[in-house]
Formats: C-alpha cells, structure tokens, sequence
C-alpha cells in the first residue's frame, strides 16, 4: 500500500467501530460501513480514533479492526490508523504492527499534561524517532486532549520531523492557524503538509477556502463533506456552501460533548450502514427526546436537500 | 424597578460594551444599542458579562455603562449585571451598588478553581450568603469557566439558597441537564427556576422543546432568538427551527472560540447599532478573510430570510 | 495468593522499573530491588504504577515484569498491578491477566476528563462491573490526574462497589478527607477500608494519626516509610516523627514534578538496588547541579541519622 | 520611594491581610506585622497577593492596606502590591493608585486561560504597555494560576519589556528554570533581571545555588528566609542548610494546598503578630487536629533551633 505524504488530500473519513447490541465486535457491519464510505466518494479511511472508541476495545480487538478494514479496502483508499498512547513503546508496537498490515500512515493526539511549545515540539520530535520512516499525523484538537498547539510549534515540528506530513485540525477557532501554516510554505520555507480538518466539519467551507486539503472527520453524512470538498475544488463556493447549509442543523446536533457519537451510531444504523448503534461503556445513551430531535432534523434535511437539488 | 424572579423568560440580550475607535466607551451607542435589543424584541438585558468585555472596564467605567442602561431603558426591561469576582466582597460591593440604581439582579460564574459538587454547592451558598436579598443567576459556562456543575448540584443550591432564580445555561451538551432540572420541579419537589440558554443560540430550538424559559446570549442578530423563542410559545416548532436555521450559518460562524465578539461586534456596526467595532485589549481582531466570510454569510442570510418569508 | 482485602496495612513499596542503560528491561534489577523491598521491611508492593514506567512498556512487557515480580516473592507479599487504561476493556484484558498470575489486587486511577461526583461515581461503578471479583484500590491523585474527589464520591463508590478494597491516598492535602472517611466508617455505617497513602509519604505522619493504615509510595528509602508506620503502631509518635525529619530533606527533593523519579532511580542506583538509573523517554535527565543536590542531602542524611540512632 | 530594579535581593515577605474576628480590616496588626517583618530581616514586602486574600478585599480595602504599609514602613523598605486582574484596565487604575502613593513595583500573574508560548508573551506585552514606566514583577506560579511559562517565553519579555525586572519564581520544579536564564544572562545576553522565590521556600537552599537572588515567600517564621539567604551570601551552604531543615517539618505543613494560609495566620497569631487568625470567606478553618499537628511541630522546631544554636 501507498504510504501516506503531504499530498494526502479529500475527505478520510473517521469510522466508527461497529458493535453489535451485546457489545461485540460486528465484522459484518465493518465490511458494510467501509462500502458505505468508499461508496460516498472518500479518499481515505481512519480508524481507531477517539471517536472509533478505539479506548475501549482490547489490544487484539484493535488489530481485527484494522485487519478487516484493510482487507475489505483492498488497498483501493488509504487508511490511517491512530496510535495515540501514553507511552512511545506501545505507540510504536501498534504502529509497526499496523503499518506491516498494510496502513498508509498513523494518527498521534498529545497527552494531556502537555502545556509550553517546547513541551510539545519534544513530545512529536519523541514521536517521530519512536515511530521510525512511518508517516504520522499531527491531530490538533485542544477541546478533546486540553492542549493547545501554536503554529509556531507546528512550523518548528514540520522543519524537524519529516514524517511528519498531515495535520489533522480541529483546533476551534482554527481558520487563522490553517492561514498561517500556509503562508510559511508560501513564503517561510516550512514544507508544505496536508491539512485536513476535523471538528464534524463545522467549519469546513472557510476551512477549504484558507488552504486547508480537505475533511478528516465522522459526520453520519459524509456526503456533506465530499460534497462541499468537490464542489470548492471546482471553484463553486456557493455550491458548496448551500450543500454544507442544508446538512448543518443535524451536523451541529452530532457536535454535541457527549452524545455526538450516539447521535452518529443511531444516524448510521438507521442508513443501514451498521447493525447496531451500540456505544460501549463508558458512553452516552439517547433519550427517547433527544431521538426525536435527530428524526425531526433528519426529515428536515432531507426536504431541504431536494429543495437544493442535492 | 421589579426584581428578577423565577417568572423570568423571553430573550435577555447579552449586550456589548461599546468602545470609540481610540478605545473609550461610547455612551451614545450604548443608548442606540438599548433601543435596538428593545426593538428587536428583547424581555430583559444583560450587561457586563464575559462578551461585555466587563473584565476589561475600570470600576467607573462600569458603573457608568450600567447606568446608562438603566437610564436609557428608564424601567422598561429588567437589567442583569454580571458580577462575578474572585472574591465575595468585591462581588457585594458592586451588586449592592447597581441595584441601588435599579438594577433586576446579577449573574454570578463560579471561580475556575472549582471541581467537587460540595465546591460548587459551597461556593454559590456563600454567594448568597454575602449578596443578600439580591436575586441573582447562576451561569453554568463550562466551556469558559472550566466548572462543569451537576444537575445535582443545582438541585442542592436551589433548595438551599432561596435567592438563586435563573440558571443562565450553557452547558454543551445540556440538553439532558435542562430536562433533569425540569423533572426535579415537577416530581422531584424542586423550586421551578428560570432558565435562559446560552451559547450563542446553538441549541435554542432543541432547549425550548426541553422546558427552557428562552434565551440569554448576544448573537448579532437577537431576531433569531425572539423569533425562535415565540413561534415556540404559539407551538409552531417547524416555523422556530425554519428562522433558526436561516440564521445558523452565521451564528456557527460568531461561535467560534476567540474572534467570536468579534465578529458579533462587526455584525453590530454594520447594522448601525454601535459607532465602532473596537475591541479593547487583549482582544482578537478579524482579518480580511474573516470579514469577506463574514460579508458573504451574510448576504446568504439575507435571501435565505427572504425566502422563507421571515 | 491471597487476594487483597480492606485490612490490608503497613508499607506497599511503589516499585520502579529498572532498565539497562540502553532501554531494555533490566531482570537482574527486578529480583534485586524486590528482595530489597522486602529486607526493608514492605508489606506489599505495587508495580505498573505511572512512577513505574508503566506507560512506557509494551504490553508484552508489562506482562513480564509482573510474572518476574510475582515468581520473585513466591507468595511471600501481595502485589498489586496499575491497570488504569483510557477504556476498560484493556484495563479488564490486564487485570483478569495478571490476576492470573497471582497479584492480589489491582489499582485504577481516573481519566482526566471526569470532574462532577457523578462522573467520578459512575467511573468506579463501571470499573468494578468490569473487573469482576478482583479487589482493586482507589488512586486519588489530583496533581497528576487533575480528577479531584470529592470525600462524599468515595463513601457512595465504597457502599456500592464491594471489590473497592482500599484507597490511595494522595490528596494534597488529604488530612481532612482521611479523617472524613473514617469518621464515615466509625459513625455513618460505611464500609472501613484501607487507607494508604501517597505523595512521596511527605505527610505520613499527620497522615497516620487521623487514621491512615500506612503508605503506599516509592521514596528511594522505604526505611522512613517503615520506621514511620512501625513507630506510630508501638505509640511512639515523637519517635516516628524523628525518623520522617531526618528523610525529609530528600523526600521533598524526590517529589518535585518533573525530575523526581529520575531522583529516586538515582538514589536506588547509588543504593547499589538497580543496576542503572535509566528512564524511558519522555523522562527526565538529572543535571549536574541535580546529582551534587542529591549527593549533599545523602550526606547530610546519613549523619542526621546517625545522631538520631536510627 | 526608590523603584524596583533587576537588582533586588533578599527577603520580599509576602504579607497577610489581617482581619478582626469579626472580618473588618485590623488595621493596628498591620503595623504590627510591618514592624515584625522589617524586624526579621525582610529587604522588601508584598501586599495583595493570593495569599494576602487580595481578591477578598474591596477596592477600597485595598487601598487601605497598602497606604497603612508604606506609612507604616515610611519609605525604608520597598513595597511590592499585586495588581493582577482580568482586563489591564482595571490593573492600570490599581498600579497608578499604588505607584503614587509610594510603591516601588508592581506584581501581575497571568490569567488561567493561557497556554502557547505566544500567548503568555502577548499577555506580559501588553502589561507591560498598559502600566507604562511601573516596574512589574511576573509571577510564574503554575500550581495555582493554571499557567506554564517556559523559560523561553520568559527570555522573549525580558528582552522586549524593559519594565519586567523580576521574576517571582514559584514552578515547581524550577531548579533547571533558574539555571536556564541565569545561562541566558551570563551567555546569552539577556538582561539580568532578579528571581525571587516562592513555594513557601521550600527548595530555597537550593535555588540559592542555583542563582535566585532570595525569596519572596510567606511562611510564618521569615526567619528562615533570612537565615538561608544570608548564611547563603556568606558561602555557609551547610549553615544555610541547618537552619532550613529545622523549619521544613512546619514549612512543609504549612505547604498544603488549601489550609496554608489558615496555618500560616495561626502561626502569625500565635507569635502575636496578629491579633487574629481570621479568614475571610472562602477560606478554610483549621480543624482541632490540624492545630494539635501545628503545635507539636512548633514545639519540635524550638528544640531543634535550640539545638543547632540558631
């Protein structure tokens, strides 16, 4: 398989795990959700993230997710895997292991205790020697790992850790630093990565228009990010706005601390894409209210679409 | 003027301390602002919060804005004054002086130290403690604050401190939270509050079908809020979510972490209702793109409203 | 070997992770360092702690390192594992584990995210279904997990969640809550627990007069931890305190964030304990001015004992 | 006055706000305890810290304090008032109000929220721009104010602020911090500013060595400070170190997160220097086994001051 390079552009996907209603692990629905997504138009999967509970599976539980993901893609998109732990030995035991299977590269969040740049550029510049000639990206998401990464630490990284080729952004607000990062290419000499943003895609058409490559998030439609992605990259900045408009209402409801991956599980079970919307422990259950807020937005969505035209 | 009870509802407008271009306080937009929010169909004001920029005034300074509201308003809406403090003295101090001049009551942000539910308990019975007879509002921001506070802590304080009358809620999630609290009124025994929500209006639809009382918080265009908020009391739950969503582009936009008063402050001088969109220091400023996406948001809201007819 | 219980007392020794100067585990160092704790007179020892390195291991070795323990002591103390893991299905996976294998008991710390009472509450609850019958020990350690919990959290998770055997102990400052939890026992009819105690033993003997059963942390010289907790059982509360003052110097030296463990494998290597002082990365290196630091205050701490007879 | 300049040395006590039983100001403790420090041995005094209750005060509370102090002292000692606040205006108003009644500097902590390198850099700018020609002390105190300054952050104001000429320096540890930018001075070319340390002096023999220039620290016998720093001054390193030992065991104690400040005013009061121990609201009471802890320390330490003859 390809290795992931700071070309990497389009929509990853973030996958969830599927699990099936006792809390197994469903390999059916892994095989029905990667079509799904390959099927909306994604450029790459990620799986093992935060929002894959990737915390909550075992060790060999991890690696039968990757394996059947990387079995059903054929090598047809990439897949970044996420690595993020506490420690550099056990980062590099899965990361090795998962890069042998065939991974295109891997996802490392910061712990949380990480505050100072010099805190931070030490820890990937750690990263990246643990982590050998495998290609790794940056996830920047302060409202989840409580740290916050200046563009400056990022430029310092990028200069110093070639393996380095993605930033995953989530920072919020972030649209300065994606403009920021790109000005140093453009004129500091820093190496152009791949920037591709997270956040549920909240923010993803100011996002594509300050430089950034693309989507890396799980909304339960990633229709909405392929979408407004293609449309930008052929210039059509209203088309790609009335698109993100019309999936907005519900891509905000999916936001919410908490209940946002439940709020996605139900949205995909209900698409057919996996069996169960099951979260293991610890994780947030829907209220019979909450249900109805998601089927009231989802009919909602779906007029507004047609009236669209999308 | 009537004190601030449990009754309270509507839209309470978070207002902004407006600034001359060198950075003074401009009396006269204070005055056109208060009959903006008062036409736009505000039910009460709140002035010196977090997005008044309160920290950053003189102890003059803010006795002068709230005096000018209250003076402009002449009785006409209840006030609320933000007067969270690290200590309990200077809090008295400047709740006991504004509502000397008229004031409704105040609102009151927990100190970010706090963590255990006996902290948070603690804490807001001394504050009623030392506030006296003065009604005042509990503001649960966590995102800001970094206080998450129980659904059981607000219970306890309820029950205890009998001059705590409005939750200003802006937990993310809080959908839960809200209906937590209105269960425990109506089974559990607890004292009915009011509760207005906060977060820009992010949630608005979704916290009214919940048992919220309305919204308090300052999104540049406080129509959306009276909007949402009444056609939710006639029960005309698409025709809220129809207006909300007109305007949710730009309300996402004006939720961003930072630049966000910012932004509402921009939005407010182009309306005309303040002078100038000065921040005082430390305070973001909009770059370019930021203003080009801003203008086109708002050009979008403009057809979108029209089509709807709102 | 018998599992942990609620009476467990005396000195469970922290244990580090000793590791050749180039990285690897350091066998040898391991059955060494055991036979020293117990001639030092430890009652127990726990191993995986986060001043163990445990984050820093691969699976396959945190595994070795427990059955070299274990195999080492033969039955002859209890040992209890760190297994505090981002999810529970890993931390159940090394708990059923090394149970297995004949550790009495395990510890889990909290997440960093939890805050309200609830959370830290339905945390253990979720934990103890987990874990099964295995007895497991409460960390309470808010300077590096930045959960704070509340006395009245601890009373709900000890009555409901019966393999909560024991809590480590290290608030800071704890006093009050030791004496809480005890008073709780002696007159709320809460289940008695064993309280050890943490942070270095900077407070044990304070700690051991409102209640505490004895220590449970790694100073490089388990002899004051000892001394302390077998002079304040004979009654001899002077006699424990000249003990403790006379390792106060160093003990605080030991505990300052940061570069503390790599103090104590100083002293254990100095000791002649564990062949090298190794850390892991992301470790602290000690400088010059550090190691001359230690060296003096050995110094001083040799004759200060002297003179004290002990 | 003469200002505060990078060459202050010594011993800044850091002075408590005496209250009656009853709450009010006691203004006669205040020139008591004036009187108590300069006879220790202080070479400077601070007022309105976090441990002098400063956030309690009233702003005109705070006035009073600091007048009654330079009276009392009439100009023989410097006088150093903490001004920190949320926004620079209000800090402005207070450092102006200080300076003309005859304070030689100021001290400003920086606000929870920060975080990057930039952002603290940013925030020292901009004090230092709104307090124009004032001397400002930067408080570096990460276990109460949230906030990690590196020590590269702290090189980039002292080279861009001339009016930042001391460093309060309480990280934890910050033995390799006072190192760095006493190399950064001596080789790099960064003004030499002073460092005075905190943390109720307990790593002060140490920081000594390391190039602080004293303490500015509270613990209710100065003459410790004192002690260390002139023994230090005279090259006694093992003198300096007696004296230190004899104090930590109540020094240590009176470290507590939480209930210092409640032993530290017993302390006070017990020596007479003020007629109560009183704390206002929040603030924690010492329980009838903390005080049995204080008072078997204090007689110990007699003994053992007693002992090495200081």
């Amino acid at each position: 398989m390809a290795r992931l390079t700071e070309d990497a552009e389009g929509v990853y996907v973030i996958a969830v795990t599927p699990f099936t209603d006792a809390g197994g692990l469903d390999l059916a629905s892994i095989d029905r959700m990667v079509d799904f997504y390959e099927g909306a138009g994604a450029t790459g999967l990620t799986v093992l993230g935060q929002l894959g509970e990737a915390p909550k599976l075992t060790a060999a539980e991890s690696r039968t997710v990757v394996e059947r993901v990387l079995k059903r893609l054929d090598g047809r998109l990439p897949v970044v895997v996420g690595v993020s732990a506490p420690g550099l030995a056990p980062m590099r035991e899965l990361s090795d292991a998962v890069m042998g299977e065939g991974a295109a590269g891997v996802m490392v969040a910061p712990p949380w205790t990480l505050r100072t740049d010099d805190q931070v550029y030490a820890f990937y510049r750690s990263v990246g020697e643990a982590l050998g000639d495998t290609p790794f990206v940056l996830q920047d998401y302060p409202l989840t790992t409580n740290v916050q990464i200046a563009a400056a630490a990022i430029e310092r990284i990028v200069r110093d850790v070639s393996t380095c080729v993605m930033l995953k952004h989530e920072d919020w607000p972030g649209l300065a630093k994606i403009a920021a990062l790109r000005r140093a290419s453009e004129t500091g000499g820093m190496r152009r990565i791949s920037i591709l943003c997270g956040n549920g895609g909240l923010f993803l058409p100011e996002e594509m228009a300050r430089g950034a490559d693309g989507a890396m998030t799980g909304f339960g439609f990633p229709e909405m990010m392929v979408g407004v992605v293609n449309a930008h990259a052929k210039g059509e900045v209203e088309r790609a706005q009335d698109i993100f408009d019309a999936y907005l209402p519900l891509a905000r409801y999916e936001q919410q601390q908490g209940i946002g991956l439940a709020v996605r599980k139900y949205v995909l079970a209900k698409r057919g894409v996996i069996a169960s919307a099951h979260l293991r422990k610890p994780g947030a259950a829907l209220s019979p209210a909450d249900i109805a807020d998601v089927e009231r937005l989802l009919e909602r969505q779906t007029r507004r679409l047609a009236e669209i035209g999308a």
